[in-house]
């Protein structure tokens, strides 16, 4: 094999896409399987996954949410129930229709999404008022079948998600619980991948069909496409009428609840990669790096290999205690100039490189990731690791911020609108509120309402597309 | 809703099945879902499969397996590439035809396993030694339509699983990791769960098909069934060699690899309902249990409610400084008979009782669950909790360990196994190694060799069958 084919043969300017197939299966994340628009995730992928489970698992926890389990076949029958939202998904259902030779009656549909699953079940478990709030979340698979190109992470017909479903007994509660998971979704994203999102509601049009209304997160890809990086919806009494969700209050009357539903979805790694990822590969943020400090020894012969792997031990011993996860790359039969390539193809935060000329200064070389810089670090500052890791999880945020700025313009006037599209970007434009407007902007130039801004209310402007008075300031953008 | 209708309302010793499927629906840890034979898990009953999981991480990670994802839909043509393999799940495979109005292609089966998903991935994977050993582990569900009538976490269309995949250099390092891993098994199920497990070889006719051999965990159960706990196989080069997965060794020369699989699934969840629970429900061992010490408070009036309320406080917070999971009961319109009786159904480990009268002592009430006995502790001793709750941990196993011997028989007389079969057990019984003598056992006993244990190889017997020289001791038992 040769060095082009290990590294990234592609510059994220040239080919953004290229790129970031590149980059995806040679960084290890994903391969794709043999169904195609599946994908399985390697270890370092499923890793991302992992941290990030456990950080929505923490606070999800601390909200009194607890997870449970649900399982992946939904009769049609129960799927239909709902007619708005099963309309919504027909097209993209999997279905079963055999079991073994034998033909399964009511054919079984793969989970595009568990709301009719659950409220049959709530219906159940759910009598009065002392059963409310309940709170469950499921982490599992959803299925849709993409008819589009697929995509590693972005766009594939099984991907890995949390699905959170609540009841509760006032409109009020369950409208408070939907903005606080999008709060808590807003906070880990940018918090742990260092991706800032944009909050707001979603247009009637662009809303989860079945919801009353759907609050989002947004973000801005280096390439001017908007990306869907979570949603949380409040279903008001939709379900819970068709599925008899009630319970009865302290006054003996029974009611039908209220709901709230929310996913994310590893689309996140997908962000990840886009937002923060360079020529040489992949940066991880290093708040979810499987590893966060790689130390690289370097030896010409037996002796002084000896001294420089002491070394790196020592300086791993002491990561550890800190709570670093760290690696020494020990592998006997690659160079040096290899392995830091391979590093960095892999995106981990920090390299360590220790030759016997800096164990004769006592120092070590740093290297990060993130902006690729070298300093020198005394044996006796190995203290300050953890530091340089809070710093560049701050600046990758603080990077993508700036980039984010970048890739967002006001534009009130429709042909400025129009001439900017294809660059790409988070355009912020006046719009009336009426659906035809926000229909005849996506015919003519393929760009959605990806979220109306929770402070986004302006009625002092002219719709950009009918001129009417406007009643906010959406983002509007072509999606992935 | 009536008392009767709470809790359990039959005697384990009466109708086992019944008094089974009461504890797991009245303590709330499992509901069957709309489509027969699957099961949803509420937060109780995943807490528990949350808790093993974690610790199953922990000792994979240590023996340097790393998780990852594989997709639920295995293409037809590659399920049928070790022939073997697939004969032994084709009558029970899920199979998607369609995708929204669409035929598909090539059948999806909804994995049963995912051999020969992983090994077409690994065989791309892996090039050369260095690659070597690949340690995969996989947390997902497995799905095999059942015919039988099904029980939750028993026997389910959909369970639960984790399976691990790893790929080595030579014959013995795999054969090595097969038992690394059915120790890992071992050792969490009687510390965790604390059920013992008898472990050694499955004969050939109960091996997993496609394996070279299986090796078994098994448990004996309170009705006198037989329970697989758990297998680790060693599949030799049964599939690497329908699926290439071969490396490049350090002289250059290409190998086929050795391989393992390995399981273990929510079953483990059944098996402990089996063996701890009592006619008053279920019986948590505390590693496991998602409370741990529940705190129940008693008063009368407004005044001692305060005194009592801020007390159990006090105590939840020293309790959890200690790493203890703890609750206090508050809800206000019920008695503490009926909370007694509530946690006492749902198996928590330790229930504090205090009123105002131990408050007047310095001393409260510890009731503990699998013994249902009640000891005073003045308020200096709740530092003695944690050793409680350990000791309970220890003496459920110890008392599972009793309940297992009694359960098992030595028997050489085939006449004796015949009269005493329908009581259950365990039966040690000499074989002469021929599945024509197993076969016959099973045919006229229907108890099958449930393992072979290490170390019972033993040729100075006559087979309980044929009366030829026998080989070995394995254990005989009706299963689960």
């Amino acid at each position: 094999m040769n060095k082009e084919d290990i590294g990234i043969t592609i510059s994220k300017k040239e080919d953004f896409s290229e790129w970031y197939t590149q980059v995806v299966l040679k960084a290890k994340l994903a391969d794709y399987a043999p169904v195609k628009g599946l994908i399985v995730l390697r270890p370092d992928g499923y890793s991302i996954w992992e941290s990030l489970r456990n950080t929505f698992d923490k606070k999800f926890s601390k909200n009194g949410v607890r997870n449970g389990f649900l399982p992946v076949l939904i009769p049609e029958s129960l799927l239909g129930k709902e007619q708005k939202h099963f309309a919504g998904f027909n097209p993209e259902v999997f279905w079963v229709t055999h079991s073994g030779e034998n033909e399964v009656g009511d054919r079984l549909a793969l989970r595009p999404t568990s709301e009719t699953l659950a409220y049959t079940l709530y219906s159940k478990w759910i009598q009065s008022w002392r059963d409310l709030p309940l709170k469950i979340n499921f982490w599992n698979t959803a299925l849709r079948a993409e008819i589009k190109a697929t995509k590693p992470f972005l766009r594939t017909s099984e991907f890995l998600w949390q699905e959170g479903h609540t009841v509760h007994t006032t409109k009020e509660e369950a409208e408070e619980e939907v903005l606080k998971i999008l709060d808590i979704y807003k906070k880990t994203v940018e918090e742990e991948l260092a991706i800032p999102v944009t909050t707001g509601k979603k247009s009637e049009k662009e809303k989860f069909v079945g919801a009353a209304y759907t609050t989002t997160m947004e973000s801005i890809m280096p390439d001017g496409k908007a990306l869907q990086m979570g949603t949380s919806h409040f279903l008001g009494q939709n379900f819970s009428k068709p599925f008899e969700v009630k319970f009865a209050d302290k006054d003996n009357i029974e009611h039908f609840a209220w709901q709230t539903s929310w996913g994310i979805s590893w689309r996140l790694i997908g962000a990840m990669i886009m937002t923060h990822g360079d020529d040489q590969g992949l940066v991880l943020p290093p708040k979810v790096a499987p590893i966060q400090v790689v130390i690289v020894p370097i030896y010409k012969n037996e002796e002084s290999k000896n001294k420089v792997m002491t070394k790196s031990q020592e300086i791993l011993d002491k990561l550890e205690l800190q709570n670093i996860r760290t690696h020494v790359d020990d592998r006997d039969e690659l160079s040096p100039g290899y392995k830091f390539n391979d590093w960095e193809l892999k995106g981990i935060p920090i390299r360590i490189e220790i030759g016997p000329k800096d164990i004769e200064k006592q120092t070590i070389v740093v290297a990060t990731r993130y902006n690729r810089e070298k300093t020198n670090l005394g044996f006796d500052e190995i203290t300050k690791i953890p530091d340089i890791l809070e710093k560049i999880q701050h600046n990758m945020l603080e990077a993508a911020k700036i980039q984010a700025e970048k890739n967002t313009k006001e534009i009130t006037d429709y042909s400025e609108f129009k001439s900017n599209i294809e660059k790409g970007g988070f355009f912020k434009s006046p719009w009336c509120g009426k659906i035809e407007c926000e229909e005849k902007i996506k015919e003519e130039t393929s760009a959605d309402i990806r979220v109306i801004p929770f402070d986004s209310e302006d009625s002092s402007r002219k719709c950009i597309y009918c001129q009417e008075q406007s009643i906010s300031m959406p983002i509007f953008a072509r999606g992935y």
